[in-house]
């Protein structure tokens, strides 16, 4: 089994939670206390993870708040992640896509250089944009299969050759995983695409966006996915780390955590 | 007029040359006598930007190869955009697309933050993840439509309801394109989509990669891109930056881009 997969799913086990904390952590939303600090988003990022760690299954860093920030940015993101368990994998949200040897470059900035176990990626330039992540045997990609914003029918939906461009990108997902270190991103708006997705790929590790601010829905996201023993992770960034902007925030987002966890696990 | 268009516009005019040259300087391919350098990559741009800056009409980093190094690569990189003089724009290629209030966040990162001119942006996420990047009227975007490397075929050419994806993407841009402040990415492997895409979008400024080390036809680019008064501009890295990896790399770079130049030059 994948390394990142085992990670994951081990922490599943563990901390009885399918949830992905999404470390989304915006500057303009950080408690106001914490804002004298030298490292806001870091300070924040701590408290979060060290309220979490053991109710929750991944972290997942949205690369865009970081590199928002400039170069203190990167410092941040780096030390949030060295922060992360050991136990717990770091899906690194980057939605990256290019030619072949620049992919290869930005496999080595999100691998080698940050130290992520798993990333994400979208599909629009095919095959050669992906593999040369694949060729990190030990990491994990999840690529854009649908997503959870209102636009994602722009293109995604798009009736090709008779049946949506989603599913294209599901098959040619399934047929480029040569090594199992593969995965989609089926976000939660649509639940019907979870199902029709999980039928089309029952061995695909889901990463299911879009349950919480987004308003996807958690009970059909989690029994469509897991049909048939499929593995999920179904992220939550503002939902938990924005559930209180007080003093409290930390332990707020423990408690709405919790709550997620227990609709979860009901409907699992 | 676009201030980024009128930039480049008038580069154009004044330098005579419709080439960009690609900062794709990876630090693997660097000549050797630069290693010992305290940064042999700013090292590196800052004799290619010195011996190219009245011969071509723009510069465009690749952000891969800089993310590839670090925090030590984003200080290169914004170093490096410090060194192009003021007449010349830089496109940061970035090929980003995320959800909308994530999107807002790359944006802030790349004009604000890094402080390019332009950027390059993935569509499969549909319009809402373009909409933040318009807010900054005075900078620019292009979309990818075609791209240039072996796997754009996997699903750009997908025929979608009658007609491939890429031209949708087209049609879109064109229907999102109210602060005219967009563009596209049209490759150069396959001739027949610039003249295909020129027509069906006369007023889109093209950015047109793939005629380098990628072999496209450097000929046909210009002459269906610049059809009625089309505005392009011809991206090529390796072929220039690459040209020699001895001392007289940056001489011979300057070299490279006059021939291609003078072919481009010939053929409009």
């Amino acid at each position: 089994m994948n390394r990142f997969i085992e990670k994951l799913t081990q922490a599943q086990r563990k901390n009885n939670s399918l949830i992905c904390v999404g470390l989304d952590s915006d500057l303009d939303r950080i408690p106001a206390h914490l804002k004298g600090s030298g490292d806001p988003v870091l300070e924040f990022n701590k408290a979060i993870i060290n309220a979490t760690r053991n109710i929750c299954c991944a972290y997942k860093p949205n690369l865009a708040f970081y590199e928002a920030l400039g170069l203190r940015g990167l410092e941040t993101l780096k030390k949030t992640i060295r922060h992360v368990p050991e136990e717990i994998p770091v899906i690194l949200d980057a939605k990256r896509g290019d030619i072949g040897n620049t992919a290869r470059k930005y496999a080595e900035g999100i691998f080698a250089e940050l130290g992520g176990d798993a990333v994400t990626l979208s599909p629009y330039l095919g095959f050669d944009s992906i593999a040369p992540f694949l060729e990190y045997k030990d990491k994990f990609a999840y690529v854009l299969a649908v997503t959870s914003n209102k636009s994602a029918t722009d293109f995604q939906y798009l009736d090709c050759d008779g049946k949506p461009l989603y599913l294209h990108v599901v098959e040619k997902v399934r047929s480029w995983n040569q090594d199992e270190n593969l995965g989609l991103v089926v976000g939660a708006s649509q639940p019907q695409q979870i199902r029709e997705i999980r039928q089309a790929a029952p061995e695909l590790p889901f990463l299911i966006p879009g349950v919480g601010a987004q308003g996807g829905d958690l009970g059909k996201a989690v029994t469509y996915g897991t049909a048939d023993g499929g593995i999920i992770t179904i992220n939550v960034s503002r939902g938990v780390i924005f559930a209180s902007d007080g003093e409290d925030f930390a332990e707020k987002a423990a408690e709405a955590l919790t709550q997620f966890n227990n609709r979860t696990n009901v409907v699992g």
